[in-house]
């Protein structure tokens, strides 16, 4: 794939060093942009100076939510390198959404491509402290200028790039989060699976009602029985039960998480015997008061691994791994962001350097 | 509430008397704008030419799709009036869709008063042609510049207009509707009865599906027990039953349609035994086995009221009505267009002049 550059004449001020890049906040000079049509397919992929878009109000991501995106990062290595985990499963789940939510899909390697050029045109965005990266954000929305429910026949391909800070920054820190029993995520024969915006809208209410009551994340049940555990929304969940790895299997309403995979695959390789299952709350709660409940964590882009240290569900709560990281979850943390920075050889074909 | 106006000095060609005027494909002169930040809330309301919108790229409603719309119609009446049917309706619903979906709300008396200005202002828009109108497409989405799920801290409210060809350009005519087994488009506890841009991403697919089988609506099953019909995603759905009227309660996952309101509350007055209940699919193809299903029609701003000839689940296919047009939704189609039109005196406060 070509792709123009038009690079920008005048460059923002880097954050200073002591500037805490709350998430998603702060964005670097560029943007890559490619457009779609029915006629010409993708095209006029280029990256221009980061600023606003011109889009007509009767575009149809307004109006009925033809959107997706995806979350990966770039971290700089020891020695100067810049590396990305696995950005070919980002292209892949993208196209799986695509699929599901009928827009046209992108090649991989011209997905890849298109982040590992951008990415090469702001590297000194890329902040150096430690749990730092840039956080990089593909996403693709419907632009046709028609009210009619069907889906568009034209697209926006765009990645902006946002230099992001430590999701710990005083060392990782164990979560409490909420089993919520009144709203439902995503269902069977849904978007759950996809990484679509429609999944993040529906998870809102949820979220404030744990915020409210002291919780950071929302554990979500699956919405036909409302019994078995899902996934926390911004991330996958694992559970060490009598020393197995224990994941809900993927059943149509849970996304496919890449950190999800690598963590089974790393598990996998340290000999532990690892399930993806239908899990209950019951037998969460159960297993907690046995003392068989060791550890949990939970899996993201965001944070990569986040030990949970309290887990609720109605009146019941329960601490885990006496509300401490459990040994597994460290190691994982230690290992994934490890590998991510260069610092650990991990699997072949794990980290890219750009 | 006071809006700021600012007349086009570009107006647009008028669509020619035969343009068909394919649906919320044209739109008129000028749009409504009201933005919102929680420091003041919604402010500065105006009316100014139509056109395109400066976005960042990073605004949430690309990402997670926060957003809602709704839909109605102004009409020319005979003696030169112009006629809103409801308004305040919309303007609730998209007030609890807010709730839902943790946006702000806009005042019930502002909201149908934006709506008025601008069908004022473009009142040169609305067609004549018998089954024409003017479609009015009221929309909110979130517009902060930042990653992080969470609701969204600014928000732009829009109104745009488009003149729109007759539904039934050769008179009402029945149409055919699917059953669909495999994908669900909402579940209780989800965003099924909130007027929220994700539940219509969700019914794409089926409705490719559906086309291409040469269906034109997809009849939706409830999420859980994938067992009793919910609604046609752009309309409700009701059945004449051995003479009493029948249509899927509002049970969370359905859409609270302001035709449907209207629809039940004219089979009321006309002596109908008018039944909320859970319908299954099972008993439908039952009923219509045993010459019991009368009647099958869909309720929706865009149609008003559609019949339905042909019902199909997987190899089963009804023919209702006889293939045609029941007498009752016959009945109902002239009496709501006929409302609307200012033809027929509906009951207090159905139709609103501008």
């Amino acid at each position: 794939m070509k792709i123009r550059i038009e690079k920008t004449t005048a460059p923002k001020t880097l954050p200073a060093a002591d500037n805490p890049l709350l998430f998603g906040t702060i964005f670097t000079d560029h943007m890559f942009i490619m457009d779609y049509n029915s006629e010409k397919g993708w095209f006029d992929s280029r990256i221009v100076p980061y600023g606003p878009i011109l889009m007509e109000p009767s575009a149809m991501v307004f109006h009925y939510g033809q959107e997706l995106f995806e979350g990966l990062k770039a971290y700089k290595a020891e020695d100067g390198r810049v590396l990305l985990f696995r950005p070919e499963l980002n292209a892949k789940r993208s196209n799986d959404t695509c699929e599901r939510i009928c827009m046209p899909t992108i090649p991989v390697e011209d997905y890849v491509q298109a982040v590992k050029t951008l990415v090469d045109i702001d590297t000194k965005w890329i902040p150096e402290r430690p749990g730092t990266s840039l956080y990089i954000r593909p996403f693709i929305f419907a632009t046709e200028p028609a009210l009619g429910v069907r889906p568009s026949s034209s697209y926006m391909f765009v990645i902006i790039l946002s230099p992001v800070g430590a999701y710990y920054p005083e060392g990782l820190n164990p979560i409490k989060i909420w089993i919520e029993e009144e709203y439902v995520r995503a269902v069977r024969g849904g978007l759950g699976e996809a990484k679509a915006g429609a999944n993040y809208v529906a998870s809102l209410k949820a979220q404030i009602k744990a915020h409210e009551a002291g919780y950071s994340q929302v554990l979500w049940l699956d919405g036909i029985e409302r019994k078995y555990v899902e996934e926390v929304g911004a991330m996958n969940i694992f559970f060490k039960i009598k020393g197995k790895v224990i994941t809900p299997v993927l059943n149509g309403s849970i996304l496919p998480g890449i950190t999800r995979r690598s963590c089974m695959e790393l598990c996998g390789m340290w000999g532990y015997e690892v399930i993806e299952r239908q899990i209950s709350a019951d037998e969460l709660f159960s297993a907690a008061g046995n003392g068989d409940l060791e550890e949990i964590w939970g899996t993201g882009t965001a944070a990569v691994i986040s030990p949970v240290g309290i887990l609720r569900k109605g009146d019941e709560v329960v601490k885990i791994a006496g509300g401490g990281i459990g040994e597994l979850t460290r190691r994982l943390y230690d290992n994934l962001t490890g590998i991510q920075l260069g610092k650990i050889d991990g699997p072949d074909g794990w980290v890219t350097e750009v």
